[in-house]
């Protein structure tokens, strides 16, 4: 069963199932914009919701659109103009990397399902994602640079998911590959098959297949003790941002405190007497 | 229009318009070397041009051979001799990096366009350009360790461009792909097509359509807000070698800076009133 | 010749020529697992003799499985087990990250030869080398949390090799392509052909042809000056560590040593000279 979450604080998280959802855009919201209090009392306040309720045993959430042919056109220019000053532009971008990096410290994994426009910081919303299955109609943009205003916050989140430079095979006819410098320095859209073979998004899939495809996804995932996916998508992001070295003691580390917590005895019990593994999906420790 | 800058002294940067043309080797000169004097006098002496040169409002450069089968084949061997001593040697790869780094934190984009064969510090040029334009003839590789001299410095630029393994579709008849790692260890060229399917160029295409496709992609850059190109590039790799938290921070003050530019400003009222924005391409603040 | 080096204490490293030889597994044993003393007496034993062992000439060294379809299964869980201890499972994973960052250290290129099953610390191992080439039929995986044990040091070699997102192209029928995040969260396999896609193999081949096509890539590093690779290799890890421009700094520095070694003047000369150099392979400076 699938959990939605609307991004209006007075309808947050709805019940619990195999995993949490959480939209985009509101529900009867006509703008498909990332406003400030879209980010703040939406998507944000469902993200702390999964990280500080314990009672629900899930384990993924995913992200979409409630509905329209767009995922999220970023930021709502009207938030934008000198009328609103300094301080308040300031707000809506911290606010904007604070909603972008809850994703990737929160315990569950978290997967973009998208099946429209994502531009700017909607791109950037996706790049975010752990996992992102995408239909073939969706496109990816950064046009910032034609409205005068450089993509630099997604920037980051692109940067890091795809190589710098734009890739072509337009003499075998197939799909132009532009990739982050590109981007961000044209803003010219990809197709969802370009952004697949960047590794912007994991999978592409037709529109009938969206919600099957990304639920088989999330399924599995769910499948997994929750304390042992928590612990280890922490420590994938964290070591990744460290040298070798340094990467190593702490991975080093986590596979020790792994190897302490019930569900990881439970999993290697039921490996050596081949049966399957009954998980806790509590952090109670096996053996100090 | 082109600008055509020629690297020696005497004829310098002679014209503006679309772009500047830097070439990477003498018109008159036999030699496809990267000589000290070549790199000094030539290439950086054009790039500082470019950046110190407000008065011109282009937006973004290319590199380019001059003529002949060769973009670049790196240093000059007869420089690298004994005799010429390790002082010399360090003054010229000191050069040589001063020249590269200096293409990156150029605040215009700087395009390379290449018909024909790149090597070692040539191949390094090519992966040191924000976009690379290539022929389907041209060939990239790093063959000093046939020489007993490893290719490191090239090997900078190139790590950061491309995957560390070698790739290839042997079974299926497609281009043997080969990088980093293997380019280095191995000294094998590379065909234009593996160096686009990992990221060392951009796009591929036949000798005929170089000019009109490198043109095309500048023209593009040419059309937005010359400081907020310059903004976005320096942020962009700025926040690439930074973690994700400072990253985001920077790249969060970046827009809110941008946003103080008059063209952003411009921007945004141009796009909410639905009309052609008209940039000044000045560092003015539209506020404070 | 191949050089075979048994991870027995007992049937160390066995003669010398194109290159060493180390078994992922003991020829004896019927288990495929990384034992704590298979790491210790074998594979790290081996490594070390070859960084200490200045008399033989050889500058490369593959690791492959000695027979059987599994080049190796990862760590063996009966290890894992509570009744072991935290000390005891402190010392397996750091003799296993010594063991997969020796590998990188070692001054000669490391390869392995894969035929067959590569899991968790066994995939790990295939991504810690300089190069890889693979038979069709064989298969990576970090399955890890299947058994409640995240494979957080195998994310450690592999988040470093591949992008983070899964890759598909189920619309053209061709494999699905799965990478770190998602093969680590959800342990499902993927093929030779994923992983070649993905940089986490260099080359895959039939069967018959993974000793000739290892050895020819070998035989082509064992063509080159010993002191030049170890030289480049380490450097080239090292400065990929390194921000840009304190990358450079080391990049340049080495260029100027490798100059000042008799293997980097004869090279050039050579080249000069338009004849074969003729490597001595030793430390010596040809200037000061």
């Amino acid at each position: 069963m699938i959990l939605s979450g609307f991004y209006s604080a007075s309808s947050l998280l709805k019940s619990s199932g195999a995993f949490w959802r959480i939209w985009t855009r509101k529900m009867s919201a006509d703008s498909s914009s990332l406003t400030l209090r879209q980010q703040q009392d939406g998507i944000r306040i469902n993200l702390e919701k999964i990280r500080s309720n314990t009672a629900v045993r899930s384990n993924s959430a995913s992200l979409s659109a409630a509905r329209g042919p767009v995922f999220s056109s970023g930021h709502d220019l009207k938030e934008l103009t000198s009328a609103r000053g300094r301080e308040y532009h300031s707000k809506v971008f911290q606010t904007c990397s604070e909603v972008m990096t809850l994703i990737q410290d929160l315990p569950v994994p978290v997967i973009a399902m998208v099946n429209g426009v994502a531009t700017a910081a909607g791109c950037q919303l996706v790049a975010s994602c752990d996992i992102a299955v995408a239909t073939e109609k969706s496109t990816f943009a950064t046009p910032g640079i034609n409205v005068g205003l450089f993509c630099s916050t997604p920037g980051v989140a692109i940067g890091r998911a795809l190589p710098r430079k734009i890739m072509s095979r337009s003499k075998q006819s197939l799909p132009r590959l532009q990739v982050a410098m590109e981007m961000l320095l044209t803003g010219r859209p990809i197709s969802a098959q370009d952004a697949l073979l960047h590794g912007l998004v994991s999978k592409v899939v037709s529109e009938q297949q969206l919600e099957e495809e990304t639920l088989a996804i999330a399924r599995r995932v769910c499948e997994s003790s929750r304390p042992v996916v928590a612990l280890g998508k922490a420590v994938f992001h964290r070591q990744m941002a460290e040298g070798r070295d340094a990467a190593y003691a702490r991975a080093s580390a986590a596979m020790v405190e792994n190897l302490a917590l019930r569900d990881g005895q439970e999993g290697v019990r039921a490996f050596l007497e081949k049966r399957k593994p009954v998980w806790s999906n509590s952090d109670e420790e096996a053996h100090m």
